[in-house]
This record gives structure tokens, sequence and C-alpha cells, in this order.
């Protein structure tokens, strides 16, 4: 297979097979009359092909404002696709292609990507994630189950040996694995390389200690020069986890990252809304995460289920197992960790585990650990406990009965519903 | 002042006001909760403070999918603050944190950021524009009156001689400025380095034979390692300008070019439809521009008026004055020139003149040159006779009795019709 592929949810108010044509052009070619330089060998070359059509209803009024007006609104899935000759294994054109003017035309009253096929030269051209699950384990001496963890908060205020102090308190109760904030990178009451000399002598002082090393991500979103001495920075002072906020430094900036860490890239999707938040206009998460992880990305965020934001239990299930899927067609599959957090307690570790079927994941909590009755230790080992009941096949609740930390955070934090469709 | 404001426009199932609380604590200390670390003086030091609450209106359903439901959701404007202590002058933190997980949150049914105002901090911790408009002008020897610029189309398929052989036609043609499409940055039948070779070779010959030097805007939108080498390339080639799709490699991406860029930075906005095309999601270009410009973009896409897209005329000239606008509350102003294009001919250069009150703007016309009844030349010629007319205040139908070529272009291009709030 030589050709990109994409399928896109659009509504037309010139119809559905009609505007596929428009977006077809508009992406190739970039005329929808025919030039006269546009002979039939560079179209046939050239022109992005319209695979398949199928029709899934239609509304009296449009679903985004357009110049265009129609009697009616037609939605449907197009998938369209691209040889690889137009643009080769490019991240940043492949964006700039799938997901550039198209957003724009005035044909269309909704758009969004929702799936996107690679064959595997994508696979092949990209060094993809460095580390994934097994490195993450090895950086952490060899950690079975999954990476239990948590977030500093307040997200920013505090100074590097408060969050230090934070941090000691938060090793001692055995976590595995510790997240600076987003918010927090490099802000003058919390310099980087101040937070990472302050935090680095806690957890090494504990693996010392303990030969358990703690993994911490600190976030070292930057521009690039900054970032790349930030690494080093890092680097010196045993560190085992960059976090960086993607949208905010863009693909490129991930993939300069990637060619010059010797440590894991933990991917925080800040902003992710502008992408996800309208069912009209965007892109969804198996697609974006695929750009992610060619670029490099061992840690991806998801979201959680049953999550203080907006997005639907279905929309993370398929955003978690998207990022241990086959990047591409074929080649390497670059499989990255999906990272879960948002108002997560011992309830989600279950459904967080079923749905992959492996323990190849991060869970993040807060509250969910810091809460627990009997302190932050007892948080964590109970939200073990959950991850063992799981891992069995026993219910929580028959397993706290056993477990007094698990039963301890059952009785404290409220069951949490999941609703995923089919289940 | 020392803080940065950022004005949204919400809509809330459970009212504008506690949203707003809401926003402002997930962007600063990160919990609506008070922790134990969180003391008086951090939170007066940290959290972001709301400035201004304008209710604008509601409606009985939520305008995005959401987690919350209310009877009625309120719609506003919410002006929030942060302190530089924060996050300092960062341009990526600036972005996490202005444009960040407040996306996702479930008591916000709508959420685009629409105005943003930095301290003069970010205006002096910045390089902005290498060039601007004056530095374009240099480059072009000495060019007066807007620049009349052209595409290469098709937008894919042209191999480099190809495109070669179109630029001369389109230099000898007499126009100032050429751009590639962002489609086309390095595929593999028109490989970057072939078609600098190849059209450097056409825009050098013509300006040693007439003293014009062409402006060839060369997509370079690559991976930051193969950008810089892109740079030297078109540097040993008397490249002038360098094209870049900004979304696609992000923020950092055109900061890294920005610092090694001997010549002009040609910013593209495809994709940018994710960002503006929902009155519910997004964040406007005015906002947006300003971090472009801060990260050194010399000119800037603003779509323009009446064109084949979605944006209203409203829109665009709010696009193209924000890029003339100075960047901060003091320091330089950091200037960019706007670039006008999809669907331009004679008839929107008055206009789009108008909106500025200067020259300082790139105008680029596809068909409304090459459709010219009397040719490409023609058709330049044209565009720079209403150029004229737009400045001597004439009005183009009486400039056109003494100009045959503009007369030859207000007979053949359909009259456009521009709707200008308050005209």
């Amino acid at each position: 297979m030589n050709r990109i592929t994409a399928t896109y949810d659009i509504e037309s108010p010139v119809g559905v097979a009609r505007a596929a044509q428009v977006l077809a052009g508009e992406q190739s070619t970039g005329t929808f009359t025919r030039l006269a330089a546009e002979t039939d060998e560079l179209r046939e070359r050239s022109a992005a092909r319209i695979e398949k059509i199928e029709i899934t209803g239609s509304r009296p009024t449009p679903s985004l404002p357009s110049r265009k007006t129609g009697d009616s609104y037609e939605r449907g899935l197009v998938t369209v696709s691209w040889s690889l000759d137009n643009f080769g294994t490019s991240l940043p054109t492949l964006l700039s292609t799938l997901a550039g003017n198209l957003f724009e035309l005035a044909e269309l009253s909704a758009i969004r990507l929702v799936e996107m096929q690679l064959p595997s030269a994508f696979a092949t051209d990209h060094p993809g994630p460095q580390f994934g699950a097994p490195g993450t384990r090895d950086f952490m001496g060899g950690h079975q189950g999954p990476v239990i963890g948590t977030i500093i908060k307040p997200s920013v205020g505090l100074n590097p040996s408060e969050t230090a102090a934070l941090v000691k308190t938060l090793v001692e109760a055995g976590i595995d694995f510790i997240k600076d904030d987003e918010l927090q990178a490099n802000g003058p009451h919390c310099l980087f390389e101040e937070r990472v000399k302050e935090v680095s002598r806690v957890i090494n002082t504990h693996a010392d200690q303990t030969g358990k090393k703690v993994m911490y991500a600190f976030n070292l979103t930057d521009e690039i020069d900054q970032m790349w001495r930030n690494l080093e920075l890092l680097e010196a002072h045993g560190g085992t986890c960059a976090m960086v906020c993607i949208s905010s430094v863009g693909l490129t900036g991930l993939r300069a990252l990637r060619d010059r860490s010797p440590m894991t890239i933990h991917g925080h999707r800040a902003g992710w809304g502008i992408y996800s938040r309208s069912p009209n206009i965007g892109i969804s998460f198996p697609v974006m995460q695929k750009l992610w992880r060619l670029a490099g990305a061992d840690h991806l965020h998801v979201n959680g289920l049953a999550n203080k934001f907006t997005e639907s239990d279905d929309v993370i299930a398929a955003s978690a197992t998207s990022v241990q899927t086959p990047v591409a067609e074929g080649g390497s599959a670059h499989l990255a960790m999906p990272v879960y957090s948002s108002g997560q307690t011992v309830w989600q570790i279950d459904p967080a585990r079923s749905l992959l079927g492996n323990d190849d994941f991060i869970f993040c909590a807060g509250g969910g650990i810091l809460s627990h009755p009997s302190g932050a230790a007892a948080g964590v080992i109970a939200l073990r406990q959950a991850a063992d009941a799981a891992r069995s096949g026993i219910d929580i609740k028959d397993y706290a009965k056993e477990h007094s930390e698990l039963q301890g955070a059952v009785d404290t934090f409220p069951e949490k519903r999941i609703t995923l469709q089919g289940q």
C-alpha cells in the first residue's frame, strides 16, 4: 500500500459527494477548475482520490456558519486517499495536507478528521517512541503492574523546595511516578533548574535508600534550544522522564526533543479541547496520537474514564486503545503508554485495565491518593490492590474485604459509573 | 502592568460567574478546592484573577456537548488575568495556560479565547519579526506600493523544471512575489533542493537582467534540523523568503526558524479553520497572531476580503489590522505584513488597503492575474493600477477609463461586495 487514507465526517449544503470532490481538489492539485499546466498525467499522479462515501443524515440548518447556504445540509463519512509521491512521509506536510485549508472550505458546514491509515513507510522513516512501556519499566528498575502516578498540586505557586518537600512525602508513600503540572515549566518562582536539582536530590536519595527509582516527569516545555539544554540538565541529575506540552511546542518541537532525549518523553495534551470538543470541527485523538507517536512520545495522556472533563467514556476507551495499536500498516508498531488522569480513584482501574488487556499504562490520581482516610501511603497501596484485583478478575469490593487499604478507598470514594458502548 | 489578560467568550450550565471561577482555578493553582499546601500567600501570588464579567445571553440547550447539564446555558465575556510570575514570558507556557485544559472543562458548553493583552516584557524578551515590511521592501530592491503576489498552481504535481518554467512566465509578467503552495514542501516529485536550484536560477537571471529581485517564498516546512539545512541552501542561492506552515511545525518550530533565518519568514496558516471555524470553540486570529509575531513571522496570511472560504469580511478586517497593531503594551511594536489571498481580484485592493491605511501588505491573486483577457502581464499591471487608484482615493471604475489593463480586469472579474460592519 502506497497511499495515505483519511476519513472525514463532513456536512455540506452542496451534498456530501460534491463536497468530497471539492475537498480532494483543494488538498491536492489545488484547483477544482483544471489549469493549463494540469495534464492528465499530473492529475493521475497527484490528485487525491475519493475512496468511499457514506451518507449518514441530513439537517435543515448548518452546524457551523458558512458563506455557502443550501436547502438542506447532508452529512456523511468520506474517505480520501493521497499518493506517498505527493509529500513522502513528512509529518508536518501530512498535517498541512490532511488537516489544512480544507477546514475552511465554504462547501463544508462541518468537518472532522476521524480516521487515518498510514503506509508502512511512515513507521520505517520515523523513530517513534524510544522507550515505550518496556523502557519505562527498565528506568524504574523493572517495575511490574501499572504505573501508579500523581501530580504536583497546587499547579503553580510552590517554589522548588516546597515542591521537593511534597515529592518527599509522595515517594515515601510508595508512589511510582510523579509529574509536574502543565502550567509549571520554568516560572520565575519555580525555575526549572532549581526544581530539577531539589527534586532530583529527593528522588535519588530515596532510590539509594530503597532501590526504587521513582520516575519524575519534569515539564521542560520551552523553545527548542532551551528544551535541549533542559534535557542535558536532567540527564546530569539522573532524570528518567521529560514532560512536554505537545500542542504548545508543536509537532517539530516534539520530534526535536526525541532526537536528543536519553530518557522517556511524557506527552501532555493541554489544549486538546480545541481539537476534540466540537462534533463539527477538529481531529480525533486516534488520528493525532499517530503523529505524536511517530514524532517520539513514549507516554500520551488520554484523559480518564468518568473524568472531570467533557469526553465520554467511549472516547477515552478509543483514545487509550489507539495508543497501543500499531501506528501504520507495517513496520515497527511504535506503541506508547496511555496515561489516565482526571478524577481517578480505585474505581476506574479495573475498567481502565480491561479495555487494554494489559498493565502497560500510567494511572494518575491526585485526590484519589491524598484523600485516602489512612493517608497517602495507604492511598497508593489501595490503587495497587485495585490493580491486583483487576489482573485477577476479582471485583474490588470482594478483594477489599481482605485488603484494608482498598477497603478504606472503596468506603471513601464514591463508586464511578463507567458507560462503554456494548457493555 | 505586570499581568497577562485574556478574554473568553464562554457559555455555561452553572452560570458565567461560577464558570469563570472554575476556569481561573483550573488554569492557575489548579484546584478549586483549597489544598493544604495552598497558603493565602501562594494564592495571592499565583491565582488567576477574574477582572471582568459581561453577560451576553442565554439559551435552553448547550452549544457543545458536555458532561454537566443545566436548565439554561448562560453566555458571557470573561476577562481573566495572570501574574507574569506564574510563567514569565515563555510562549509555549503562555499557550498551555491561556489555551490549555480549560477548553475541556465540563462547566463550559462553549469557550473561545477572543482577546489577549500582553505586558511589554513579551515585546522585550522575544525577537519578533526580523524584517517586517521595511526589510521585505529592501530585499526587493526598494519596492514601492503593495506587494503583488501569486501562488504556484497546480498545488502539487509540477516537477522542479515545470515549476521554474511557470516562475519564468510570472516574473516576466512583472510579478513582485511568488509563493509555493502549502502542500508542496519536499515531495518526491518536487524535491526542495531541486526546486530551489531551478527556481532561483530564473529569479536571479531575471534580477540580473532587469534589476528587479522577485521574492519567492520557498515552502521549507519540515523537521527542525531539515528546516535549518533548507535555510542554508536558500541563502546559498540568494533566497529572500522562507515560507512555513506554522500550525504544522508548531510555535517552537517557527521560533527555531527565526533564530537562524537570514531572510524573511512567510507564515502560512494551513489548518487555521480548526481554531476559527466554530463560534463555540477555538482562538481568534488577533490573539494567535501575537504569538506568531513574537516567534518571528514577518508575513502572516489573513485570508482575503470576499474570499472563497468561510470567514466574514469583518473577521478578515480584524485579522489584517491586528498584524499591524503593536504586539504588547510597550516595547517594540513587532509589526508584520498581512498577506491577503483566496479569490482576490482588482475589486478587493481598495478595501484591503483602506482598512490598513497603508501599502504594507502582500496581495496574492491567482486567477485574478492569469485570467486577465490580455494575459498575465496585463493582470499584474491592472492590480498595480487598482492599488494606485486606491492610494489616490479614486474609484477603480473611474481610474479604469484611462488605464486599459485595469479596464480589462474590471470588465472581466465580477465586482465583489465587501460588507464591513459600520460601512
